[in-house]
């Protein structure tokens, strides 16, 4: 493969939760480095877990459903099977007799270990409800690949990778969920679907869609305004900008006049040898690009995942880590020297643990099974959130949607279609559309989160409703509760109970009727 | 061919809006025959056109639209385009800048022009409401064909005709409708779906798919609930059972009792020949089916074309055709021929107009475009209308899912999925889902209909809302008004246009605040 291959590969690696969508970063290159260690979640409130389900290796058991592969079309292709993989807790489930609820999580693009694991609002919420929990895996993800589970085979081409589409993926969940009601003889028990970023769009959506088998959604920190110029191809930058200025304004100072330095020193004759040394790379980056997108990354990963107490969704992180990061930038005892300020920057993101040696700029693990969200950002997830205005902590840039067409046809040889998401979705006019239709939607987003830009941030109508936290990072309300969770994060979190509480009342009352 | 694949294609051939969908019928033989004369617009109202619209043959613009094959998948044959046709009315338009009204007909199962010229309605109400007309032919019917326009190609295999589906055809519309707003500058005008029939469903189905494109949706006569046994597959033969008993009872038993007589006759040594000069044949039947299935189709049109004015849908009909059949039947000089007096029934529905001097039993032609209805039929349409009662007019039957299941796999080596359209548009407890979810559609139905038994009959919401005409047939209410209509007729129609006349005050409300 050669360097440019690569580069591009990297480049549509990045996923939505982690990144500026299918990011032409400013630097051209970024490389997404995810964490190698194993993923817990960071509760130790976590849910006692009875031991009498056979197969359970963790708070829920494995199963697997035969799903088809093509909904929408009758082809003989279409009829062929794969194995979708869903996880199920039903320790706190009052049973069919009383029609207690089920809530399910509509899985995004990863491993739906990952996210149930991160996902612990749900099992806290579950003994209130007497409520089945259901994790379902995305379709292309994790271990629910079509083509006989062979992921070489799934990812080879367009022609296996065409399936792989936000459409079909609800079509599963809501065929899924038919059969376990049916299975579970729950026919009349309602259903609540969950969702965090991409998981949080398909929660929205499947409560529009699929009114008929989910009573509610509460879609978590859910860009579904960020397609066709909806929101501003700034807001992403934007934020991050505004995330790490509102820390300090040096921290902004020294972060944004750090690209240019890099650019000069690598340019200079033993320069890359001097930034090596200087952010304590294992291998000397191939030029600024590389070490510029690799800091990009600490800096967006970080401002999405800003959470008020220590996390480990994408690499272990102490609290309030954007002002960790700007303490960094801050210590004075680093004197004029921005490379080291910037060194201890990205040791917050990647080293917090202590244990990394050296960084290694090309690492492109993926522990998380996110396989391949770049096919989706070039086909229908076309969200453009790389524009940086002149006052972003990143170089200024103009979204550019052509770059992604030409890479997206370099890589997989497809062309997006950018207007797809709001003709079959309705982004546009979602407020008058949704004023008169629909009900039952929750909304959450937290201001620190740069995907917050594209989101639903007013209430549409009495029961499509948007909760906004100042001080919220992406979807964390649906993380576990700790005792240090602030004031705020708690009175989100009853909020949603309260309303979800309101949705299963009335629909019980209209069962009774 | 071999005669028992010519049957069982025969038998695949059936519309839904004129046959009791794949008919397993009681004969096991159905032979359709269409009228081979001119469709006209039976009304002398119709409203006068401009000349000025160049390509315009009718009250209409033709015009195509480039349409993706395969909207929700990304393979490289996802991407291939065809020509999908539309007709297009401006003439009532009160233009972009008054943000008028587009009123949009969701094709069916055949050609859209025959669909347009019966669907008056919508071009008497075009200047109250100074709307823009587009009628949108269903894709793989008419000449919006795929794979180049080429039938042959495009209906040859599952591989080409898997992409005829409802929800492809639903995300057809969407597509264009938002391509024309844009080209038309009509991004504000508020769209109205209308349609009949499966068209019918299609237009309820897109209001609650695509609330963002579609304000609200005229639903005429829609069996949406005749899938997966929410309705009884009883009721269609049920109803055409108790339109003729409603005409007489001697009507009722003299058609019962004819089936055995058919056969009897059929079974006796020269009983064919007998048969063939009893009806006017112009080749003897093959064996009794033929002329039974014959004869049922005449029954079930009837039932379902029984309007209170002279009619030329389906064939040229009188007014209250099956009074008119029942007055054959009941006819005092044929005393107790049997025979004579259904060959004077038949002679109504295929013969009203004169000019047949005989009958051909296996008259397979196909005016309307129909195309291959019986594919759908195969794959996701799977309404069961078959089941005939000890009491019904036909032999009595229960409703046999194998038997489709048997010709679908003869026929196409497909295997139909009877519970998708359920799943994907929630046909099961719509009562519940719709009740707090959507608004803005009108389910009309008359209790004529023997398709009745299937659709929505009781208001759901306040702006989700039936209407019943208990002497109506078949979207009789989008028919070309008449100077002959009786009272109730008229009444539905004012009704209809009020509420749609409600939906776009309150969408010009909205847009104004």
């Amino acid at each position: 493969m050669s360097t440019a291959q690569r580069l591009l590969n990297l480049l549509l690696h990045l996923s939505l939760i982690f990144q500026c969508s299918l990011a032409v970063s400013p630097f051209r290159k970024i490389v997404p480095r995810f964490p190698s260690a194993p993923i817990h979640p960071e509760s130790s409130q976590r849910p006692s877990i009875s031991n009498d389900q056979s197969g359970s290796n963790g708070p829920y058991e494995t199963r697997y459903f035969t799903q088809v592969l093509d909904h929408f079309g009758f082809r003989p292709e279409s009829y062929q099977t794969f194995q979708q993989r869903y996880l199920i807790n039903s320790t706190f489930w009052g049973g069919p007799q009383r029609n207690a609820p089920i809530f399910v999580y509509t899985g995004n693009e990863g491993d739906i270990e990952w996210f149930t694991q991160n996902t612990g609002f749900m099992f806290e919420t579950a003994p209130r409800f007497n409520a089945l929990l259901v994790f379902i895996e995305h379709r292309f993800y994790g271990k629910s690949i079509p083509f006989g589970g062979n992921k070489e085979v799934a990812y080879s081409n367009s022609s296996t990778l065409g399936y792989l589409s936000s459409t079909q993926a609800l079509a599963d969940y809501a065929t899924l969920i038919t059969d376990l009601k049916k299975n579970w003889t729950a026919e009349d028990s309602p259903v609540v679907v969950f969702g965090g970023s991409y998981g949080g769009m398909l929660a929205a959506w499947f409560r529009l869609k699929y009114p008929h088998i989910a009573i509610g959604a509460l879609s978590s920190s859910s860009p579904i305004l960020n397609f066709d110029n909806i929101t501003s191809p700034y807001s992403f930058n934007d934020i991050i900008t505004r995330d790490f200025r509102s820390e300090s304004e040096n921290c902004y100072k020294v972060i944004k006049r750090s690209w240019q330095k890099i650019e000069d020193m690598a340019e200079q004759h033993g320069g890359l040898e001097i930034l090596g040394k200087s952010f304590g790379l294992c291998k000397n980056s191939m030029d600024a690009g590389y070490l510029q997108g690799w800091l990009q990354t600490a800096l967006v990963y970080t401002a999405m995942t800003d959470y008020p107490t220590p996390s480990n969704f994408l690499n272990p992180l102490p609290a309030y880590p954007v002002k960790q990061m700007c303490k960094a930038i801050d210590d004075p005892s680093k004197g004029d020297d921005d490379f080291a300020k910037l060194y201890g920057a990205a040791n917050i993101y990647y080293n917090y643990s202590g244990g990394v040696s050296c960084f290694d700029l090309l690492d492109d693990s993926d522990p998380h099974g996110l396989g391949e969200w770049a096919w989706q950002a070039c086909t229908e997830m076309v969200l453009p959130t790389d524009g940086n205005r002149e006052t972003s902590i990143f170089p200024a840039q103009e979204y550019n949607y052509n770059d992604r067409v030409a890479s997206c046809t370099f890589r997989f040889g497809v062309v997006p279609r950018p207007t797809w998401i709001p003709i079959e979705f309705g982004s546009h006019d979602i407020r008058r559309t949704l004023r008169r239709f629909g009900s039952n939607i929750i909304f959450f987003n937290g201001l620190r989160d740069p995907w917050s830009g594209g989101g639903v941030l007013k209430s549409i109508s009495k029961s499509i409703v948007a909760i906004v936290a100042e001080k919220g990072a992406h979807h964390v309300d649906l993380r576990y509760s700790t005792s240090e969770d602030p004031k705020w994060l708690q009175d989100v979190r009853k909020k949603e109970i309260k309303i979800i509480s309101g949705w299963i009342s009335q629909y019980y009352q209209d069962l009774a009727e």
